[in-house]
């Protein structure tokens, strides 16, 4: 056996939330104007209370509405495969796992989260959502969550992205979301995920009957992510296996790295690792520190790795990761020593791409592929060591709409 | 439950052959220059002789190689699943079920048999295959399929297509195969299938180390196709149902439509549904007679339904479905009364993609879209009626490299 399949009434029924596990409280965000911690009602502009409470609820199980498990199941739970292709191509005694997200609507973990959202926000009468994407999985999974309970949706994406990938914008509009390039007061700038943030929030706080979402960063957006590494201990179980060795998930907010590790965090024996581009590095050479989440000033100030508000990173193609800092969660447990984490420049990252598309069959986002490149190095020290180590790494999304990329990969126009 | 799936070890063991079944026997294909039945040593250059003796095989059930099955267990057994959502939509009694057929590595039903072929191939000590496609879907399934035997592949792409798709190329050549536009000697035409056929089969046929594949029509394609059925046979009684009223897929050459509908052949019962385009409407307005299957009058002539091998469909965005002829197994079901057949504007078609993007949250490929235009019009007729009938159709691929044709829809430029 190479895939283990749960059935769809074997979905998570509860979302694992981390914050009351901790050893030592999380530093709370502070109100960009005061500095003060922040309590629910400065959120209430911007977010239905449902997510607001469950940002900083206690409760260790939070219960995933019916409402919402609905829509889930139509492609949850995913699939784990076994990469043994791949394993014998690096002819590695490593076992590698893949948790495979790229089943979803929008190709990606992102509806996970997409769908609550929206959930909550219908609940509360909300109408229309914003919100930013950059390399568009985000928007796109927004854009179907809405479709699904009669929302509208806007989405700013960061110019290159708008500009490099037409079809995401497509892909929106087939859900019936819009899409516009950010930032919209200046059409010669490229944009970057904090811009987006800006544009988005602005639209939201100017509206009765609009909110803002938040694809990644945020606690809820983490919790709500926990499906995918519960479901991946359940099918390692079927899988004969007890715990993996290490986890592994590409961090460009945290969103899918959260997802995939959280439910890992209380077993210490398991590592946990984050990935990285080199080109943003933001847990590899950020600093932890308060900072905006945005260019623009406007949210909460959140204790994180940041490489500051106004970086803006170069154009690489994972467009998902260019982002200045990292989830508040993913951030403690790197600074508390439980998470470690690894950058690679792109060009490396599309070698691990392209031989696990060969391989698996699989063309990755090259998100994904980040995760990717550190499962092979994983496997490639197993194999040095002789260790018959279990590799379990998110495969968060696939690259159909990113294929740009690997024409620039394959025709030497890619820039580390 | 909506989604049942089965475990990759109860993937089909062996294919289902339709030939010894059928009541009165074939017409053989004739050889293009002598007008005479062919036999397999007329194939040998094009084909190995593992494939040329399924082309007239007897058995009711042929193996699949074990070699194959491993690769088909990368994705197979594929979903099946109910669409409660499109249901509700709709108000229809009627159950629809589709069978996932887009979650393979190349995103449609066409490696089913790219696996197959390539490694009869391999066996026979060929070292490389040249092919023809449309859409694109064959050229991206025969090139993943190469890269496991490492084949060479050449693919080429109906000029139209490979223009407005730059995408595919670029998939293939991920997975270590070429593409080149076609006709190669001709850059101002927009080729067309047969074009493309006559290309693959010249280059074939002019080397030794080489072999040429193809994705449709001929008798052994639709046999591989089979699994597709015999799963949804297995998944269907898993979900409580005996037997489909109706089984219905698209129909360009025939290959994803013979594979879901050929295993329920026996079943008098069942009604089987092929789909068409308007604008190449070779079942429902073709004549049934003898003719090529290429422009260049370099293949077998087939009894089929046609619209000539001259005729040039208009550049619709189901590219795969643009084919001037059917499978002859598709044909004599249709003229033996067994099997309807159906044609719809593209307009109607994309009315029917949208609707199932929104409520089942699947992007579809122009060409599977004619298959959800059918069984949405099935469900309507059986809410007329108050019938609970059970309709299956072929989900044969998703659309996330056809998004051009879904800004196009959306943006009122799309003609019928």
């Amino acid at each position: 056996m190479t895939r283990w399949n749960l059935p769809p009434d074997r979905i998570p029924s509860a979302w694992y939330n981390v914050l009351p596990r901790f050893e030592t409280p999380m530093d709370p965000a502070l109100h960009p104007g005061t500095r003060q911690p922040i309590g629910p009602d400065d959120l209430a502009p911007l977010f239905p209370m449902g997510l607001i409470l469950q940002e900083v609820s206690p409760d260790p199980w939070i219960d995933i509405p019916g409402e919402v498990l609905d829509i889930l199941r139509l492609w949850r739970p995913t699939p784990l495969v076994r990469a043994t292709r791949l394993e014998a191509a690096l002819g590695t005694p490593a076992r590698i796992y893949f948790k495979d997200e790229s089943v979803s609507p929008a190709g990606s973990h992102k509806p996970n989260t997409a769908v609550p959202q929206a959930f909550y926000n219908k609940q509360e009468g909300i109408t229309r959502l914003t919100t930013e994407t950059g390399a568009g999985q985000w928007g796109t999974a927004l854009s179907f969550a809405c479709a699904q309970f009669d929302l509208e949706c806007l989405v700013y994406m960061v110019r290159t992205s708008f500009d490099s990938k037409p079809y995401r914008k497509v892909m929106m509009q087939a859900w019936g979301g819009q899409c516009v390039p950010s930032p919209v007061d200046d059409p010669s700038h490229p944009g970057s995920l904090g811009s987006a943030i800006t544009d988005a929030v602005r639209d939201a706080v100017s509206r009765d009957d609009t909110h803002y979402a938040l694809g990644s960063v945020l606690n809820h957006v983490l919790l709500h992510q926990t499906v995918i590494g519960l479901e991946a201990r359940e099918q390692l179980e079927m899988a004969g296996e007890r715990l993996p060795d290490v986890v592994i998930a590409p961090c460009g907010g945290g969103s899918n790295l959260g997802g995939v590790a959280l439910p890992f965090y209380e077993d210490r024996s398991v590592r946990l690792l984050a990935v990285e581009p080199s080109s943003c590095p933001t847990l590899t050479e950020g600093r932890f520190e308060y900072d905006f989440g945005d260019t623009g000033e406007m949210t909460p100030l959140l204790p994180m790795y940041t490489l500051g508000h106004d970086f803006i990173p170069p154009t690489i193609h994972a467009g998902g990761l260019r982002y200045h800092g990292d989830a508040p969660i993913v951030s403690k447990l790197v600074k508390d020593g439980r998470m470690e984490a690894v950058a690679y420049p792109q060009s490396k990252v599309f070698d691990a791409a392209l031989l696990f598309a060969r391989t698996e069959g699989k063309v990755p986002a090259p998100e994904a592929a980040h995760g990717i490149r550190a499962a092979i190095d994983e496997a490639l020290a197993a194999k040095e060591t002789g260790e018959e180590k279990v590799i379990l790494f998110n495969y968060c999304g696939h690259g159909h709409l990113d294929l740009q990329a690997y024409d620039d990969y394959l025709n030497g126009r890619l820039v580390d």
